[in-house]
Order: C-alpha cells, then structure tokens, then sequence
C-alpha cells in the first residue's frame, strides 16, 4: 500500500500526463490555491521532468477572495481584471496547456450578496469569452482536478475529527481518481475504452429526443442532427489527447437548444458561486427556462439563469450510471468535479463544440444556426437517482430503454 | 509589550498607511510569496478597512521559481510575461499603489547559470519598462517591505536554534520599522522630519561634487545642475505623501552621469538575483565601470553590469550614517533594503526623475539631457563604514566634511 506521499506524486503524475498530457516544449498554466502548494510544487516538478518549457502557477487564496467579497465596495464586482483574460487568450494562442485545482470551501461565499456574486460572474463570463472558446473547442488540453482545503473537507466529512478530514478527503480523490490503484496510467487507459464503449453505442443509436422520468422530473430533451456523445479522453487541435476532468464517469452530448420541455428538480445540492443551491426545481418550454424554484440559494440561482441570454437555456446532456465508483462511495463532496460524475446531469449555459460533427471549427453563429447554445457561462447540476428511467426515442418515433432505475438499460 | 500578534497587525497598518498611504476609491497591488499568506492578509484587510476599492495580490512561490531555474530549458528566461507587464502598466495608469513584501532566501538562485538569471533579469527590465517609470518619477505610490521566510531567516541567524530563526527575523524587521514602538505612525512622522532637516542642508548647500575616501576606495562624483536630495516620505502626482521604502534612512540624489571617476570597493554583501556578491571593487572613468573585480559572484556582477549601456553608470547616491539604528543593531541582514538603510550606498542603473528640479515631468530624452542616467536595472550596494569620509566640493572649489568616520560632519 502506498504511502500518502508516493500517492501524492502520482496524482501530480495522473495530473500531468493522463489530465493535460503535457507536450515537450509545451508551456502549462496552473490555476491554484496557496493551501495546496505542496501538491502544486509535485506538478510543476512532474511538467518540468515531461518537458514543458514553463509552468506558470496563478496563485489564489479563499481568505483573500472573502475580504474581497465582505469589504470591497459595490462597483469593485463589475470588472474582472482583463490582463488576467489577456493572459489566458495569449497562453491559449500559444497552445499552453492548462490545469485547474479546484479545493475552495463549498460556503465560500456563503452570506454574500448574491448581486456581487452574479456581477462578478458575468464580468468574468464576459472577459473570458474568448479563452473559454478555446477550452469549450477543445482546441487546447485542460483538465479539471481537485485538492482538498480544510473549508472543503470540513463540508463533506462533518461529524469526522478535525484533524482527520483533511486525509478523509484525500483518500476519496484519491480512490475517486483511481491514483489508489497499483497502476493508475494503465487503469485510465482501460476506464477511457469502457466509457468509449458506452459512446459508440449511443452515437450508432442516434436518438431524436430523451425523455426523462423521476420524482420531481419529467422532461423531454431533443438532441441536435449531428449530435456527438463523447466521454472521457479528449483530443485537442494538435491530436494530443488529454482528460478534461478527472475524475470522469460521465458520457455526454449537447442538447437542440429549443427542444427542452417540461420539469427537472434536482438531486444533489450545487456548489456555486461559494454557495449552495438546493431543493430547485427548474421548468423549461421550447428549451428556455420559465419558471425557477429553489428552498436554498434561490436568488443565486435567479442570478446564474439570469447572466446572459444563453444561460437561459442548456448546453449538456451527461449520463452517468448510479452505480458508478464515485455514487458508491456514498459521499456527498459538494463539488460538481465529484458530484456530477455520481449522477446523470445536465448544464445550464454553453454547449461544446466538439459534441456537434463539424463543430469544432464552425464559429459561435453556425453552433447557434445548428441549435447549439452559447453563453459566456456553463454550470451542471445533478439529477439522477436510482429512481431515474430514460428513453430513447428514435427518429421513427420509437421509443427504447436507455436507463433504468439509474442504471444503463442496455 | 505589544505581542507577536499586535505587532503584525501594526506593521501591515503602517505598510499601509505610511507605505503607500491608501486612498479611498484606490487599488493595492501586492507582490507578496505564499510562505508570509497570514501577514498578507492582514494587509489586504488593512486595506480595505481604509477604503481600497479592490487589493489584487500577485502571489510567487520561491520553490516554484527555483524549480523553473533548474528545470525549464534555457530558452524560457529569455521571456517576461507581457500581461503581468501590462498589468503593472495599466494599474499604474489607473493610479493604483503598489507594495512588494520582499522574502526571498538570499541564496534563492545560489548554483544557477548566471545567463539564466542575467538574461531574465533583462527580459524583465525590459518587458516592465514603462511601469518603472511610474514608479521611478514617484508619480504613483509604492513601497517595499519585507517578512521573513525560512531560508533568510537562517542566513541571518545561521547559529541560532532553527526554530527561533524566524521569530528573531521578525523582531529585526519590527525594529527596523519602528513597528516596536508605542506610537509606530507618529515616531515615523518624526523620523521623516529629521531626515528633511538633512535634505534642506544639502540642498542648501548645492555641492558640485562629493569625493568618498576610504579603504578600496577613492571616487569622486559629480552632481549634475538642478539635482535634489531627497529622504523619507515622497509625494506621488496627485499630492499623497508615501514611504518608498521601510525601513529608510538614507538621504539620496542622483550623480552627473559621466561625472564619475575612480574606485569603490563595496562593504557589505549585495544580494542580487538570488545570489550574493561581495569582497568587489569597481572602477569608474568619467562615469562608466571600467573594471569589476570580486571575490564572490564575479559572474553575477558582470551579468548585472552588462544588463545593458545605462547599467554601466550610476544612477544614485545615498548617505546614511554609520550610527544608524539599523547599523548599531549589528545585523547583516543580507537584503538591501535593511543592508542600504545601515550604510552609505550608491546604485548601478537608473536615475530617479524626481532628483532633479522638473525631473518628474521630462522624458527619457530630457532626463539624459540633463545627465540622469536611464537604464532598465536599478541595483544599490553599500559601500559605507566607520572609516569612510565623504568631502562636499562647492562651486567655488572650496571644500568641506561632509562625513567623518562615517557620520554626519554637520
């Protein structure tokens, strides 16, 4: 059995080879917080030993984001800082790889006035645009991992001793992103194949429309022609591949953007904005949100639906089994990197490029003339269960089992 | 006694009301490593308790920057990130102040190829050129202060027991700043008077050149028409006074450019780039270094010199007295802003604008016109001790001390 250090270095391994699959010569951007530096210095020495020509760490910290938020004045929320946006067009352009190391606190921003939040979230959407179509493109590798913070691991393990919930939190990203296993490179390879699997089928099947069916739900998603599951490892612009999100138990695709019809409620709470949304219940006609209830975080949510036109709308469709690895483990991580891959969900927002045939170089009107949505936001949030049946309905207007009782029907 | 806690909290008050002397409406920038993140901290909220309307922390990390000079291949120290310029540019221009909490280990870059760090040192001079400007013409506010980490820490107090080292450092600074005190902003208020006394001699005075004699040195320098001695607080374009540095106590202005002629030999270590430099002699004809001799970090200085023309000439004169508080405390701090503020030093590079009546609204051009160096470095070392005497030339040819033994002759 490993140690805590040996796994610590082979998640930063995991993280640079399998997540952005680092390139010789290849520059990678860190986003992070200064409680992980530890973990953070494993990366940058693991990208330097593949190559990378520079690794550049942009630093945060919760403490300092939250007198921001408690102490800044009103109109301090209307501007990101645009050398910051500047700076990951440019390291985009130069086909820089970059890492996100999601570890804040769930109530971050707990108390804040969702106003500030929502201003800030829509200056950040905005000046960001450009980069995201990169990411959303993939034209450039990104992944998505985790480390835990003590605001973070108190949420998910609060009856554990203090001193315990840390190491409680790591174990579980641990076993999660299959850094556990005796060979973790080789045990991603086999993951990627299994979930290709499910793709291939879904793709060959072409569905014209799901229809969803669970307490609180019952909703019908058309999909768009040319629609395209993917799941798992990703190909950027240069054919490297890389994993957007690890971990990922997630096969998904982008909806017709007026094609949404009816109710969802969902079924794990969403961590956003430094806040938590739950018990909402969303009802959409002809694809765009009307009506919006939620007994916790109500206004955030209004503030989320309400950043831009698209965000009215959704923009992904993921399936995930209710028996997979991250759902057995019975914990709740008040983390959408975990908690989405525990439960099918879907997200309000922006719709991938790469789920469309062609998508990848078609420009932001030809994805809205193909009924993809765009938006300068992208939020998922949980609604499956095991007490979740699907459809398919084909383009005969046949219907068949796509999932039962939250697990695959085929 | 004010305990550890007490004093933090007065020290980043000070830093930020007598360093920069925040302004309602106004952004901080804070260069800062993660390793000070709990003094930091109290700084942002110091800020904002005075009216900041946003404090953007930059945040290095020594060991990441460390592991990019060993690691990244030698290609990369050719560039400067330009949005960081660019950021330190356009908060300038927005009239944001700017702190920076120096750290770093002296021996940080100890063993590293000196084209490394010499040809990133240029890509920076370069790359934040325009910034410099801001900061070298006092037309925004910005000030330098310093916490300890480990590794300085224990060049400074390499016999005591490790676990102290810090805490020692941190009395040292406290000291050094006055932060000791009962009322830390009124004893700044005084000292700032006491050096302005000196200022208006000197400036009454009106030298047409200072000649330094000394063990290893003999050195004439001539001061060019219109120049000005300055000390302590400074006044940034719209009128806040500031404090560039604390600790400061050195009164300084700027030498004619091609008016030096003879030898300097340095008397305490110069930490530059990460790496010290001592045991050095230079040698000036009418204003250039002719000739650089040392016994440690020859390579260094030489890189430094080389930086490019204006690195070859002087760009400031400074007096301290040898009884200063900061040289009777006996530490050797390795860092310049304590080791300058103990000793009479003088700076490669450029010249401050604000030294010379009209200074602050002339161009590069203009500046070099009236013979202010320019250069895109800007490095002090000291070259005072108790056996220096420094005599003032007036116009007339008559001289008179200026220095004896080290201390004031007035």
């Amino acid at each position: 059995m490993a140690d805590f250090q040996e796994k610590l270095e082979r998640y930063a391994e995991l993280a640079v080879k399998v997540g952005v699959n680092i390139q010789s010569g290849q520059t990678l951007a860190i986003n992070a917080t200064i409680d992980n530096a530890e973990f953070i210095r494993l990366i940058v020495k693991k990208a330097y030993e593949a190559g990378a020509k520079n690794v550049v760490v942009n630093w945060n910290d919760d403490i300092v984001t939250r007198l921001k938020y408690d102490m800044a004045p009103d109109e301090t929320f209307n501007d990101y800082p645009h050398w910051r946006a500047k700076e990951m067009e440019e390291l985009a352009e130069s086909g820089a790889a970059f890492m996100s190391v999601v570890s804040s606190g769930p109530d971050l921003l707990k108390g804040v006035d969702p106003n500030r939040i929502g201003n800030f979230q829509k200056a950040a959407g905005k000046a960001l645009n450009k980069y995201r179509q990169y990411i959303q493109s993939d034209k450039v590798s990104w992944t998505v991992i985790a480390a835990p913070s003590e605001d973070w691991a108190k949420k998910v393990f609060p009856d554990a001793p203090s001193e315990k919930r840390v190491a409680m939190l790591w174990d579980a990203i641990f076993k999660a992103t299959r850094t556990d296993l005796a060979d973790p490179i080789q045990a991603w390879k086999k993951h990627d194949q299994n979930l290709h699997e499910k793709v291939d089928y879904l793709n060959e099947r072409r569905y014209k429309k799901l229809h969803y069916k669970a307490p609180g739900t019952d909703l019908t998603i058309e999909l768009p022609k040319g629609h395209l599951w993917v799941g798992a490892g990703s190909i950027n612009e240069q054919g490297d591949e890389f994993m957007a999100n690890m971990p990922t138990e997630e096969v998904f695709t982008v909806p017709y953007k007026y094609g949404v019809d009816g109710t969802v409620t969902n079924t794990k709470p969403l961590s956003y904005g430094g806040n938590i949304i739950d018990g909402f219940t969303l009802t959409f006609e002809k694809g765009k949100i009307v009506n919006v209830k939620a007994e916790e975080g109500e206004e955030i949510l209004k503030g989320l639906v309400d950043t831009d036109e698209g965000s009215h709308y959704l923009g992904e469709i993921a399936l995930v089994p209710f028996n997979s690895p991250i759902s057995q483990s019975n914990i709740l991580f008040y983390n959408t990197l975990f908690d989405e891959n525990a439960s099918n969900h879907i997200a309000i927002g922006s719709a991938y490029a790469f789920c469309l045939e062609g998508g990848k170089n078609m420009s932001q009107d030809e994805l809205e003339k193909n009924g993809l949505n765009t938006s300068i936001t992208h939020v998922d949030f949980m609604i499956g269960s095991d007490k979740m049946d699907i459809d398919g309905i084909l383009e005969s207007g046949e219907s068949e089992p796509v999932f039962r009782n939250g697990d695959w029907a085929f």
